[in-house]
């Protein structure tokens, strides 16, 4: 069932025909697997809780979910400002309804002294690349803004605060808010102008006569999903442009595979002494991070087989378990893919004072997703750009970020595949995929080559790891970890 | 690949071969889903953190997680005691390790005063029937005692303290424990005697030397998951048993749905004053219970279109869309189906002074798995008594649950199916399904007959619904919520 045959003029439509209307679009978004984010913010008392009611009376609630945003708790504050919004981003066919958002921090910072998720500058960036995140991946994002006459806000505060029951949502800062009305209204003006992107256009909306309102709400949100519905029935879903090259980042700086000397190695009894050395330094790292609460990422990209398992069992071998955390990457199960692809990444960033130790990562979008075809062109030429920027926030809320891609040759490669198959109890550890992606060697050459090259950062640099030898390579990546966590501090 | 041929005694295998036999243990766990949870406690300085890296080391960190229980954050002091816990129970094919774990509350309060998750009897009542679950579940459970000597526990905290990246480490508490060491340590024997249930026998280990500990941990860890892969391997599931009718709760006080009076109704206008009304006030205790931080649980069950939709709609118009939340069960995903059955529900507890309205609920299992044979007899009849006692955690925490059955007769539904089938707007709420449950009436009807029987307690009582007439029941269900909360304030 489409919805093209049907349309009306929205003008025409009576508050009851809008919200069948919106109940109709809803299911469609379901069966096309459209996410949809609505963020509402607005004034003190300018009726977001009645709005939301309002917008969800028609709606089946298996498929939307309301979410309030208040200050972050103890547990959001360890995390990066965006941490929370992003674990909570709707899911294919779903719908997100944030009764206020990102856009509180940068609100409030205007009555209040400190900033949640650092300067002004930084999150705005965060928060545009976050919009535009969401929307190149296929999800609809609505932003409304509740706007009410001082005379009225005067007179809903009063009203709540004369009844026992609600005075206590009046909060001093509303009031003081009420008292610097027109001030306060032109950092509002402000901040929507700087975040009013294309794609994500605030809709301003006058609040007095509430009934008025929600017919104006209700009516943009029809408007704009049959606009989505009927560019997804035709098959044209936003992000499917290919970014030019100029769009897409690219470091001088990178390393290379070319440039490695892959002979390198250790010997036992060196790599022994310096392996409980090294070993006994990131323990005493690992508590200071804790007491500093300085969080630490750690990505392992290489070769199958070659030997990221046991590299981090000899990094983490003598950490105290409740510092650090392995998490190993596979394919999506189904709720990881009906999300954004870095939902799930985001959702196990590390609390302040931890390591989490990702064994493979987002990185997987510009490799197997790219030689394989999982994804399209202009997704994983999009994802170089994308990933950065979620480094960057990690970067931004001071994190450590530390980057491996484990070398191997395939003549290695084949003298451990061949190994395994050897001994019974290291069998299970190679599978029939592995000889296939060995036959993609060059491919995934070349699309490592290009990953090093347009996501090595500043704040996230990769070190290629000869792991020919594999005592070399265990040495070094743990000198890399330390050098990485002594620099910051 | 079974474990059967290469049974060796345990007694005779090196260090080397018990880690290469739990590793093998571990995959072969993973194929048959056998979840299993590692519990480690112990002493202060007994080297938790120690062992626990030394029992994952083996193992394929894809399929295994370590949680270290730290006191409760904000989020987690908001919910009922367990939930943290049920929240992280390994789902089939998973092995779960707690760094501290439940017992923490229940030790800790030996040395302080205040009590975690209320006294000491419910802690423990809560603790047991927690853990049966679990195991009735299928899930194997080890619980460590680490217990280290007085004096080489002062030797391991004096050796903490002398170096400054540790000495944070060492806390006040810890060294009063240590001061009152024989003291405390009767308070564990106590503790350990009142947990040691005959399927989660606590294991003592004498950690002085940490080698012979490691040993001793990798033997009972070996010895234990090989017995229970062999009774898998059997088809010997732990649960399978069907409770006797004496182990069924069953009260006599429970209504029935042939004591209903379903022409009960309600004229147009004398609803739509009772309405506006019970909103209002509805609304007010929505304050009043978010400022008293209580929390609610809502539960709807009933026939296919008896209206339970509408019917939350009625209840949620007015209300504060920051308060509340509707949380719509369906059939369970991928995810939610590795995992106990209750698990999802736990994870949806509301936060204190907020409330959750479940549309549908943990009530499936005794009804529409039931009657589909979606589980076995054993595991529906089994739910009664675990439904009781999470309803009671609930009520522990001082959460005020109310429960809806709305029924309507066989007629009513036809008429509102065919109502739907010729209303192009509501077509899409009706589907095959519905037909098909409609021809199980009968056993419908003996499964929520039974149900209401077994689980009307007086933490969490029933409530029959006469929904022939839309607006009697929605002012029924309004009048009840509003009672229940009064009632609790």
């Amino acid at each position: 069932m489409g919805v093209k045959e049907k349309v009306v003029s929205i003008d025409k439509l009576s508050f009851d025909e809008l919200e069948l209307e919106l109940g109709a679009l809803q299911r469609r978004c379901r069966e096309l697997g459209i996410p949809v984010l609505v963020v509402m913010e607005g004034l003190s008392a300018a009726g977001k809780g009645t709005m939301i009611n309002s917008i969800t009376l028609p709606l089946d609630p298996r498929w939307f979910k309301v979410t309030c945003i208040a200050a972050p708790n103890d547990d959001e504050r360890m995390r990066p400002f965006l941490w929370r919004f992003w674990r909570r981003i709707p899911a294919a066919g779903r719908l997100a309804i944030f009764d206020r958002s990102w856009y509180r921090a940068l609100l409030d910072y205007q009555v209040q002294d400190e900033m949640e998720g650092g300067s002004v500058e930084k999150v705005l960036g965060d928060v545009r690349a976050f919009e535009r995140q969401l929307i190149d991946a296929g999800i609809v994002i609505f932003k409304f803004w509740l706007q009410v006459s001082k005379k009225e806000q005067k007179k809903r505060l009063e009203k709540l605060q004369s009844n026992p029951a609600t005075s206590w949502r009046v909060s001093q800062e509303a009031i003081e808010r009420h008292w610097k009305y027109y001030e306060y209204q032109k950092s509002v003006d402000h901040m929507i102008k700087q975040t009013d992107c294309p794609d994500a256009l605030w809709k301003i909306v006058q609040t007095d006569t509430m009934g008025d309102a929600s017919l104006e709400v209700l009516r943009h949100l029809v408007e704009t999903l049959r606009d989505h519905v009927l560019l997804w029935e035709e098959g044209h879903k936003p992000g499917s442009s290919v970014p030019a090259e100029k769009e897409m980042p690219s470091s001088k700086d990178a390393p290379s595979l070319r440039d490695l000397d892959l002979s390198q190695s250790l010997d036992k009894k060196e790599y022994a002494k310096l392996l409980v050395k090294r070993q006994r330094q990131a323990r005493d790292l690992e508590h200071e991070i804790y007491r500093r609460r300085i969080p630490v990422v750690i990505v392992y990209e290489g070769w199958d087989a070659a030997g990221k398992g046991g590299n981090i069992r000899r990094l983490t071998q003598n950490l105290d378990p409740r510092g650090y955390e392995v998490i190993p990457i596979s394919a999506p199960n189904e709720v990881e893919k009906s999300h954004h692809y870095l939902w799930r990444f985001w959702s196990d960033f590390p609390k302040a004072g931890h390591i989490t130790i990702f064994d493979r990562s987002w990185y997987g979008r510009v490799m197997v997703e790219r030689v394989e075809g999982f994804c399209s062109e202009a997704d994983w030429k999009r994802a170089y750009r994308e990933i950065n920027e979620m480094e960057e926030n990690f970067h931004h809320f001071g994190a450590i970020v530390v980057k491996f891609w484990l070398q191997i040759d395939p003549h290695e490669q084949l003298r451990r595949f061949r190994a395994r198959e050897n001994n019974p109890t290291k069998r299970w550890k190679l599978n029939d995929e592995d000889w296939r992606n060995r036959e993609k060697w060059p491919q995934y050459e070349e699309a490592v080559e290009e990953m090093v090259r347009r996501t090595h950062t500043d704040w996230a640099p990769w070190t290629l790891v000869e792991s020919n030898c594999k005592r070399h390579a265990r040495i070094k990546t743990l000198d890399t970890v330390i050098a990485s966590i002594e620099k910051k501090l």
